[in-house]
């Protein structure tokens, strides 16, 4: 290998470099510090685990996403940690045992060995928070509205959002009693919004129920969607109008809260509907065809662990943040300039000044004090009558 | 594989739950924010890159440390990282380019597919704060002194200090023109203080320069050691009198900024002597065998990615530190508690309290006032005369 190409990286594998980095941190800090605010309990995951560990629940898209090795130790197949959720699903199951509602939240870099679209990172930092053991939409709300928290605490302008329930769905294809390829077509037909497909496909099935399934195509938009489902699935099953109950509740509450967020709904489409068990939600901004962030419920999850629990969280990714959000950059306070001098008593006035919150930069031999400036610094430490003062830049 | 066995972690990678995690990213904020006091900007290296990329002057333990994989996009090999060092090297080197010296540091997890010891770590979190651009002892000066400052801010006691400095056996080495075979063999003899095997090694060359190759393996112990070395390799070529004196400038300073840090020299062990160019130094604890903290210069690490540079950094595990260091458990401020209630006041009250920095916990449908207190709360809010208001728990 050339060295020219040696520093060449991976499609989708960024470095991040000053200033953009202390951008990334102070993100990072300010809205882990919002989750504390909110209660939710910060945890680190591991990079690595084992293979069925990491899937758990998951479905097939995270395993074609994950990177796989060989466990030296075991022979055993580990995974990258393509996905945070079902760790911290983990850690609320098995490891801390809590017997009521569970707030965790996390940070750390997640790798993707397909990125998730073209020119998409395959090296984001997923930061996300997760509300175990409350099964009602009081959770949802919180999550959302946590959601919400940090999008305005990243100075990212613009949201909009869309919600949805699996629920919906989920109810009128088990009063079809549809087999598992047949409700896989379906599901595909729906989320293309392929209204001939759908027609074909519930064609067999009972009238109102075919008719149910062929409205969720249409049922997108507005709030007004709610009423019209409302209307459209009035004979459907007992857990579709449950369902139904819980996104209007969670909307109602989400409009009296952010009166100016712009929310759509879509019934039919069903974001990870794999693993989501009821409310989905997804917020963007204009220009952006990516979510920017996402959750969802996902009740069953904790189940292979040893401990179902009732779950709902979102997820963001830092990086994408930093970019959209408009947040000025970070602005350092002007540091202290210290000459390439040993003396004992600039150190120490040195180690003082750095106690209390200076940054004091040290000339390496050589280095001019025109280079102070470049350095960030607004101030010098010099030599008078014997003591070590601090001084402006006269330069 | 069954439940049970799925949140089982490999051997050597651990999750970290409540309330540690905390105490990590305390401990991860306060150690940024002192590097940032001394200059060091902060850059994020990516987890996965090309191999060639990440071993570039690491030598084979490195390799044998890294976990490897094949990029599903270009069919080339990749590896996570198992250290950050030559990652920052290459952004100083190739990415930004600065003229004068660069101070940058990181903070993150590395992979150990086998760990450097038994029962230590697979995943430690990787700390550390490189300074390139300068080949005189100043910067191994504050490397070292912002290495001693990382632990006293974790509050680890009773740190004592190796310093060394790969240049002596170096330069006797290349005076000798010893074979790469035979210099890797008294390397190893060297290491293990096999005093009759440096012997036998030693046999065949002149015997001023077999003299001073022996008297290595004794040179080892407290401040005398320097000066006993001035005397025996008094007829040593001038890099090893020009790499003496380096150490001895170093050891002088910092024990005159550290008068109680015990310092150790051993100037025939030569850790990490593959990449290593000049002064090398550990710091240790009682009771732990492996260095606690570690780093030496690395003047020719840039070289392989189109820019050589003189270099010294240090590193360090984040999660060892937090261990060792006697930090007393984060306390977090009492909190306060919210009712199950989605009134729009409330909403309100509770945003403004948290936007003031207060912690506000929301009670899920079902929670007692009971678990208040065993959420951390101290108060709660109540609705009095139509308003809600802050008020002390009862309970």
């Amino acid at each position: 290998m050339a060295t020219i190409d040696r520093w060449l990286l991976p499609d989708g594998i960024e470095e991040v470099l000053p200033p953009e980095a202390a951008r990334i941190e102070v993100a990072r800090r300010d809205i882990l510090d919002l989750f504390h605010r909110w209660g939710y309990a910060f945890v680190v995951t591991p990079h690595i685990e084992f293979l069925e560990s990491l899937l758990t629940g998951a479905g097939q898209d995270l395993d074609l996403r994950t990177f796989k090795v060989t466990d030296p130790n075991t022979g055993r197949q580990m995974g990258f940690r393509a996905d945070i959720t079902p760790q911290v699903a983990r850690i609320d199951a098995h490891s801390m045992k809590v017997g009521g509602p569970n707030r965790l939240c996390y940070a750390g870099s997640v790798l993707h060995a397909r990125p998730r679209a073209l020119s998409t990172s395959r090296s984001p930092i997923q930061l996300g928070a997760e509300l175990y053991g409350d099964a009602t939409p009081a959770s949802d709300l919180e999550i959302i509205s946590l959601m919400l928290e940090t999008l305005e605490l990243a100075n990212v302008a613009d949201v909009h959002m869309d919600l949805g329930h699996v629920g919906i769905y989920r109810g009128l294809a088990r009063a079809a009693a549809l087999s598992g390829d047949a409700e896989q077509a379906l599901f595909d037909a729906l989320q293309r919004k392929a209204i001939d497909e759908v027609e074909s496909l519930t064609a067999g099935l009972p009238a109102a129920l075919a008719s149910m399934l062929r409205a969720l195509v249409e049922l997108c938009g507005g709030r007004e969607v709610l009423d019209l489902a409302r209307a459209a699935l009035v004979e459907a099953p007992d857990d579709v109008h449950q369902a139904l109950d819980e996104l209007i509740a969670i909307a109602d509450h989400l409009s009296a809260r952010y009166p100016e967020l712009p929310l759509y709904f879509d019934l039919g489409e069903l974001r990870g509907y794999h693993y989501h068990t009821g409310a989905v939600f997804a917020a963007f901004v204009p220009g952006v065809g990516q979510a920017i962030a996402q959750g969802g419920r996902y009740d069953d999850i904790g189940g292979d662990f040893g401990r179902a629990r009732p779950a709902t969280g979102f997820s963001t990714d830092l990086k994408t943040l930093v970019t959209l959000g408009d947040m000025s950059s970070v602005a350092f306070e002007p540091g202290v300039w210290a000459p390439d001098n040993h003396d004992l008593q600039l150190w120490q006035v040195v180690r003082t000044l750095r106690e209390d919150g200076v940054r004091v930069i040290q000339a390496m031999p050589g280095q001019d004090i025109a280079m102070a400036r470049e350095a960030g610094c607004d101030r010098e430490l010099v030599l008078q009558g014997g003591r070590w003062e601090v001084r402006s830049l006269t330069i």
